[in-house]
């Protein structure tokens, strides 16, 4: 899906929700199959939303059986949907490139987030695949972040250096950037580097980020954001109508998506 | 695999040497398997090193089939060689959880790369298994190293704030660090910083980096060195004598080695 194509769903749908398929078997209906929760969660959502992201640790956690599982859930969802691999690969060149073939030439996803510590050949692999983005980690929610990505290196907190080098790697077409929403009034500081970029935010939900304190901050001419939430929509409800409990949680965000862009 | 373990391993067949098995279907000798070649791979190197390293991207660009191959060439391997599920894995806290029961519970396996950019939730949780270990990745040897992992931050390069603060969260008998052999002179400082861990050194052989050099700044008291071969050991003869010949380089570097250790 290339960048047009997303802008217009985001204009037709009033929506830039990206729903986290984080799917966990323990949490699931009694008896229920992964494949058939995704399937009634994307039937649940699919006109509220337009990105969907499989976060591919809670699939390969099952051997090839939830390899199985991610492939079937990637070809459900169809191309009327921005189709995000939560994986945070990133290796040496020639294996980015095995890693770039597995989301894109074996599965129809549209991206793959990327970790960017080991540099350029580590991402541009990536780059290489018309219609395909690469997802590059900047500032994520996690207490974590404190560690490496907010210490300064060269004057600029080392997330700064990622969106300064990266942006260059590729372009607003092929390259977005993970935000956490945590953190909402660095989104400033974020934009005077990545003006024109798509960024990826988790964090808003079950992680307490604040929708209206992001788009505040954070979008642009494009609207620029995804906005993801995954467990509170997920396991809205744990009964037997955890789809239609699934549905409203997506329709409040995308009524408050609504009136954000309005 | 337990520290004592390992280094009475390393005594016992007077290597330190690591078979990367990433296997290409296009180099393999026509009409053989990837889980064959592994297997005859394997069974002519098992003497001569005692670490085998799975490239995962390799194998899960093959879908549920290639993870079936890869869960197969772990079981294999047995539990006389440390194994490495060469991942590059890290994402926040409950989704690391997710990766190291992949690669820990799901597969035998003793220890997943692991990559540092999003700080502590994102590896802590590899370090819960016992006789477990995880790989952090800090100076790696491929070009992309210049652009985050060598930018000065806080006074010191990424790398050695990487070192610094992981060494930190783990033990000497749970963490190791992969550091190339492609800037050897580097492992004086390295090992100013963790005297005691031990090291997986890829970048020697097809790379280009020297063996007796990183010996000479890397080695420790109980060696302290995994040192990584893969396309010179895997792909010394195309022909049907891939084997012998593969035997043939591992044994010269197991030769290099019990030198190196005298």
């Amino acid at each position: 899906m290339n960048r047009a194509q997303l802008i217009a769903h985001i204009r037709q749908r009033e929506s830039f929700l990206c729903v986290g398929l984080d799917t966990d078997p323990n949490k699931l209906p009694a008896g229920m199959s992964m494949l058939d929760f995704n399937k009634a969660i994307i039937d649940a959502t699919r006109d509220l939303c337009v990105a969907y992201k499989p976060n591919v640790a809670f699939y390969e956690c099952h051997g090839p059986e939830g390899w199985r599982i991610l492939e079937e859930t990637v070809r459900y969802i169809g191309n009327e949907h921005f189709i995000i691999a939560d994986a945070k690969r990133g290796d040496i060149g020639n294996t980015s490139d095995y890693y770039a073939k597995t989301f894109f030439s074996s599965m129809p996803c549209d991206s793959v987030t990327v970790a960017p510590y080991m540099g350029r050949d580590s991402v541009e692999p990536f780059l290489q695949y018309p219609d395909k983005w690469a997802i590059v980690l900047a500032l994520t929610s996690n207490p974590g972040a404190d560690d490496f990505e907010l210490l300064t290196q060269d004057g600029k907190p080392l997330y700064q250096q990622v969106l300064t080098k990266v942006s260059q790697w590729g372009t607003p077409d092929n390259t977005m950037f993970v935000v956490g929403a945590t953190r909402p009034t660095m989104f400033e500081d974020i934009r005077a580097i990545v003006p024109h970029h798509f960024l990826l935010v988790p964090g808003v939900g079950a992680q307490g980020g604040s929708l209206s304190e992001v788009c505040k901050y954070g979008m642009n001419e494009d609207i620029g954001l995804l906005i993801n939430a995954s467990r509170s929509i997920l396991y809205a409800s744990s009964g037997s109508d955890f789809a239609q409990a699934a549905r409203l949680e997506a329709q409040r965000m995308q009524e408050e998506m609504k009136a954000l862009i309005a």
